[in-house]
Order: structure tokens, then C-alpha cells, then sequence
């Protein structure tokens, strides 16, 4: 395999002595070594995997979404599921708990990675909110996060605890409970009782902030929380560019700014579109509102390239652990935009086929050779999970960074 | 005395029981009662005193600040002198330490509290540090604040502790110490360790954060300071409107958003000039060079009018407790704009007079009454410190809020 000097940070080499079952030397043979997982997480929106895991529609219809999902679980390890508390939760006490765990079951069920998103916001928070009192409110969300965090815990532990707390208190479309507490707590605040309701609750998830807006807003509000002592493992960075590719030198520069708090970055909501651009005047994205916004041949292409090129820089950057494409299909995207990876009927975009290339070829390690007398093999590969087969027998192992050499026991497939 | 509601907040009922030297009530006797000095802090930058204490220019010149600080002294209780580093200790090792103390003796013996600003900057600070290592930098940094701030105790117990952090670590004019530890350290990081030592260093001392940016971002750094458990005392607010009056919305509206944090507000630095307008396109104020700017009748009316709304408006709101005017006289005022109160000549603007008038006339309370039979009179007053003068003799005593009933000794003055 080639050398890839800018992917060092992402690969480690591997030594591995691999003996028999009887514990002798599998010498001079050759094996077979399989990148069957990534330790990036490639992820996206999956929220289909709600219908799909309860099969609640009807068969063309799951038919058709089964389909989607399997073009997502060829190429991604990492998924998003919605907890937007007034789908969850419509009516106060009747959540979606057990649909939402059959869909977090099959994911993990596929080596799919889950992440719940969010636990607090204050757009589509729960409605029954606004008869409370502020008191009440808190309450409230914070018993929510107790019990979908316990709930969920082993299937879920990756929160979005709190979402886009730089508008949350001035946020003034309209009138909700979440604004209304924030104004009270404060942003750093309600960050803080949030995570550390979040961490009580399911002590090793990888709790994150995340936000829409990458200004220097953002960084002193995680800047504050640090220092407050608020357990961010990662921030959450949305970039949802409907008017337009921010452009390497704009994805470069935030990455720098938001690097520099030594903390992972997920990018959790990417949206690269294959239509024509949002107009730069549109201030908040919600208002931008059209009948149409076909996805195009030429846009396709362009989509392609800008994905891409993105993939490719923030792979390349050490601090990055996920990046999330926000919609997997252009059917039911956010604000109707054409920003899938795969068009309404399933069918693959350029992007699609460019983001398989990179993650499943360029960035993944599949290596045939020949042990040694002493029955060693090393080889370079991205970090993940791996396969080594030897004839009819396979071995799973996980390169990681700064391993030692490894022993694996070489049996029969199946035993 | 006319009632005056909407300053109920600076104001209390008083109520003294007068005794003769042998503990008799002096009954049915006519007394003076004069404000003295208020508790609200109105201040100007007064470097001139340095001067005038140290006595270090010829004679005429002397003569010209010694009129100049009187026209202050009639008017204003507080004073902010300067503590840039760059200018204090221009070679290490040689701060000008008795140049200052006399400075602020001088002040204080006139009944004025004095405020160091600033004890950590980026502008204006040691050119020197560009030679040390950014540990070096902290140390010397915090070594000032331990020298400056121990030296000045008694003298000075108010410190803006460090001006201008939004901007602080990405300020790209020029290279300086400051800028290089405050990437290093964090926003809430530099601040953090800055009031920590001060506040070691002079427990009862008022410590000030203090900006120029009124956004959201000023606001969010310090959220994140107070949850960090950063012990600010006053939240300080810069307003040169070199490029116009803010204007009442505006004001209302930076005093509603800094309110929020339940902690005094100072306007620490105000510009209000009888000059033109500062163009509006202008960024860095620093940019704005031109050969003169002009005190002129016209716009002189229009300072007057504008520092007479915003010092109303202010010291209306029960948060604030001191207002700065940055230049007293237009002679050597920032940027050379007419942005004083006295003119170059030491004349006096009509901004003087009417600032004059509201502070030592309508919001100044001098009574004249009589003792009831039990040598009781009650008045309400103005916060801050008074004379009691009956005949040849004089007491001193203090309105606080919701004080009880207080007996003076009326004794001869001068005994």
C-alpha cells in the first residue's frame, strides 16, 4: 500500500504473531487483512432507520427504505438519530422510547455507531413546556435527559446534549421553554447543569456542544465552559452550506480557531447541496422557503468535488474524529434542499461514489501477505477494526495508535 | 427639597438625634445640612494630577493644571489614572512608582477615589516582554500586578485588572507580549490568573474587567468568567462615541443586556465630543488621524445635550455606579479630539456646566431645617457623605440606605 504522509495521525503500523490453536506459528503462509471498520466516524443523519428497525410502513414502502439503508451502511459507521423533544416526547409522558431503541439496536446491530441529537434546544422542544413555570422547566428537561441518557445507555453514548446555546437565549421567532430558562441560567449556565445532568447519567458517553455558529461567540462560550468546568469530550460544529462551500481557506481557519481548546471536533451537521445556492441575503436558512430545489447534473459534479475536497481536509486535520453528512437522501432533507448523498429514489449521486472511493478504498487498508518463519506479519493501516483470514479461518483484531505487537489465535471461522 | 422618584435608588431618609457636648438634645435649632461627597462615582482621566503632585513643570505650567484640577475638583469624587505599562516601567526594573503615589495621595487627600487603569493591556504594554519567553511573559506580568497592586494599597483599591480580552488574543497590529500569553492562556484563562493575583494581592479591592465591545461576545466572556468563579466586582464599559452618541435605545439597551449578571456597572471610559463626527466607516478608532478637530459653539451645545441625556439615563439605573469622562480637557485628549469638558484654555464647555449643575445642584442635597424638641430632624438625601452645621459648629456623617436613626455630637469646630 502506499505511503500517505498526511494521513499519519489516522494509521499505525501492526505488528501481529499469529499460532494455531495449539499455540505453534501460522509460518510462511498467507493472510489475508480486511479494514472492516474505521475508528473515524463517517456518519449521517439516518432517521429512516426509525421506520426500517419498527418496520411500521407499509412493505414497498420498507422495501424502498431498506434499500437507502443499505447504501448508507456501505460506506458509513456512524449515524445521528433524532431526539427533537416534541417529536419525542408530543404528549408529556408518552415518548418514543422503544421505537427510537429498536432503531439504535439495529445500527448497533450493523456496527453502526449512534448519537442522539439533541438533548436540549430550544427549537422543536417539547410544546407542553410553555404551561410551566421556569422552575418547572428545568425540571422537566432535566428528568428528560435522566431518563432517555439511562434509557438509551450501551446503545446510545453519544450525546448532542445542548444545541445552538450562542441564539438559545436571544432566540426570539418564538416564544419556548428552553429560551426561557437559558435566559434565566444563563448560557454557560445551562450548559453546565445540562452536562453535567448528561455525565451523572451515563458516566463514559462522549458528551458534546454543539453549534451553527463557528464565530468567536462559539469559541469564548466553550472557552467559559472550560474553564467552568463543564465536560465537553467534543465540539460540535454544523456547517450546513446552503449558500455556498465555505471554501478550504474559511474550513481552515475554523479549524484552527476551534482547535485550539486540545478538544476532538465532530463536524455533526454537513450539508453540501447539488442545487443551485441559497442567496447570500437569507439570514436564517428557515426562511428560505421554494417549491423546487431541483438536484442537477452540473450541481451533482459540483457537489462532488466540494465534498470531497472537505472530506479530504478535515480527515487530513488530527483534531477531527466525525464528520456527519446532515441529510443521507435528498427525500425529506432539511428545507427541501437537494442535499443528499443519493437522490430522492435511492439512486447514488457523484458524491455518493466519491465519499465510497475515499472511505472505503483511499483511506482503508486491505492488505494480502506472507508470515514470517515465526508466524509474524506487520503492516501500516488506518485505525479501526480489521479482519485477518487465513484460508477458511478469520481473526478480528483493532489497530490502534502505539500497539504493541499482538498474538492472535488462528482458528476455524465459527468456532 | 422636591421629591425626585426616579432617583429613589441613590437616595434614603435619614433621620439624626443632635446632642450638645454634655449629651443634651440641641432642640428647636435651625441646621445646615450639606452633601459633601457622593457615594455614586463620578470620574474622570485626570493624568494631569501626576503633575501637579510631583510638581515637576515650570511654574506657569503648574499654575495652568492647578486651575485645571480645581475646575475637576469641583465637580468630580473620582479620578482614573494611568498604570500602561509602557509607559510606568519603560526599562524594567525602573517603574515610576513615586511619580504615582503622589499622584494618587494627592487625589485621595481631596476627597477622591482613585482607579489604576489598566494592570493588564495589550496595547501599551512593556515593549521589553518581546524579549522573554511566553512563561517569562506570565511571570513579569503577575509580578507587576504583585508589585503595583501591594505598593498602592490604601491609595488606589480600584483596578481595572485587564482591558479589552475580546480582542486580546487575536489583535494583529502588532506583536506584543500580551497578545502571545493571551493566546496561550485562554479569554477566562488570562482573566483568571490576572484577578486571582490582584485579588490575592489587595482583598477588598474592586476589580474591574473592562471593554470596548458591547456585543454578545462581551457578554458570553463573562458568563463564562463568573461560572469559572473569576471574583469580578464591577462589569466596566468603555462609550467613546467619537463616531456619535450612542442614543437612549442604544444605552437602554447595552445597560438591559449587562444587567443580567446582578453585578455593578461602571462606564469607565466615556467619549462624548463637541467636535464633528468621526466618519462611520472607520473601524479602529486609532485609524481616525487628522491635523485638528475642532471644539466648535455649535457641536459644544450638542455635547452638552448628549452628556447631560446619557448621565440621566445612567445614573436612573440602579446598576450603575460610576461614570468616567475619559478626557477632562480637550488638551491632550485622545486622538486630539475636543472630547473634554474644558476646552485647551481650561474654559469650561457648556458640558461642564450643565454636568456641574446635575451633580452638585439637582442631584446634591443642602437643607436648612429645625431641631424638633427632642433635638430630632429627618430629611431625605442623596447617598453619600454630608455636613451637619449649626452656628459655629460642624459634625460629618454618611446616608446610607436604609440606615437607622444616628446621634451626633454636635461639638465646635475644629475640636
Amino acid at each position: 500500500m502506499e505511503r500517505q504522509p498526511e494521513f499519519a495521525h489516522r494509521m499505525s503500523s501492526k505488528t501481529i504473531k499469529i499460532v494455531d490453536g495449539a499455540g505453534n506459528p501460522v509460518a510462511g503462509t498467507e493472510v489475508t487483512i480486511r479494514h472492516t471498520n474505521h475508528k473515524f466516524l463517517f456518519g449521517c443523519g439516518i432517521f429512516d432507520a426509525i421506520q426500517v428497525a419498527n418496520k411500521n410502513v407499509p412493505a414497498d414502502r420498507l422495501a424502498f427504505l431498506e434499500e437507502k439503508l443499505d447504501l448508507f451502511l456501505d460506506v458509513f459507521n456512524s449515524a445521528t438519530l433524532p431526539f427533537y423533544w416534541a417529536r419525542f416526547e408530543p404528549e408529556q409522558g408518552k415518548p418514543l422510547t422503544q421505537e427510537l431503541k429498536a432503531a439504535a439496536r439495529w445500527l448497533k446491530d450493523r456496527n453502526v455507531t449512534v448519537k442522539g441529537h439533541p438533548l436540549v434546544w430550544h427549537t422543536l422542544t417539547a410544546p407542553w413546556l410553555l404551561d410551566l413555570s421556569n422552575e418547572e422547566i428545568l425540571k422537566a428537561q432535566l428528568a428528560r435527559i435522566e431518563r432517555d441518557v439511562t434509557d438509551f445507555e450501551g446503545l446510545i453514548d453519544t450525546w448532542d446534549v445542548i444545541n445552538e446555546v450562542v441564539i438559545m437565549p436571544i432566540f426570539d421567532k418564538y416564544d419556548n421553554g428552553i429560551t426561557r430558562i437559558s435566559k434565566e441560567l444563563g448560557r454557560v449556565g445551562i450548559i453546565k447543569e445540562m452536562f453535567a445532568k448528561t455525565r451523572q447519567c451515563n458516566p463514559g458517553a462522549t458528551l458534546l456542544l454543539n453549534d451553527f455558529n463557528t464565530s468567536i461567540n462559539y469559541e469564548i462560550l466553550i472557552d467559559g465552559c472550560l474553564n467552568a468546568g463543564v465536560p465537553i469530550d467534543a465540539i460540535g460544529i454544523q456547517s450546513h452550506q446552503h449558500q455556498g462551500y465555505w471554501g478550504r481557506e474559511k474550513l481552515e481557519e475554523v479549524l484552527e480557531r476551534f482547535s485550539h481548546f486540545g478538544l476532538p471536533i465532530h463536524f455533526t451537521e454537513n450539508t453540501l447541496t447539488s442545487g443551485h445556492i441559497m442567496p447570500p441575503e437569507i439570514d436564517d436558512l428557515n426562511d428560505y422557503q421554494i417549491p423546487e430545489w431541483p438536484s442537477t447534473p452540473e450541481f451533482e459534479e459540483r457537489q462532488a468535488r466540494e465534498v470531497e475536497e472537505m472530506y479530504t481536509i478535515l480527515f487530513k486535520n488530527p483534531r477531527v474524529e466525525a464528520i456527519t453528512t446532515w441529510n443521507f437522501s435528498d427525500e425529506g432533507a432539511w428545507l427541501g434542499a437537494p442535499a443528499g448523498l443519493v437522490r430522492k429514489d435511492n439512486t447514488p449521486k457523484p458524491s455518493y461514489e466519491v465519499l465510497k472511493k475515499r472511505i472505503k478504498g483511499d483511506w482503508s487498508t486491505n492488505v494480502t501477505g506472507r508470515t514470517d518463519e515465526d508466524g509474524i506479519i506487520t503492516f501500516e493501516g488506518f485505525l479501526g477494526d480489521y479482519d485477518l483470514i487465513c484460508g477458511e479461518k478469520k481473526v478480528s483484531f483493532t489497530v490502534e495508535k502505539d500497539a504493541e505487537l499482538e498474538r492472535l489465535v488462528l482458528l476455524a471461522e465459527g468456532m
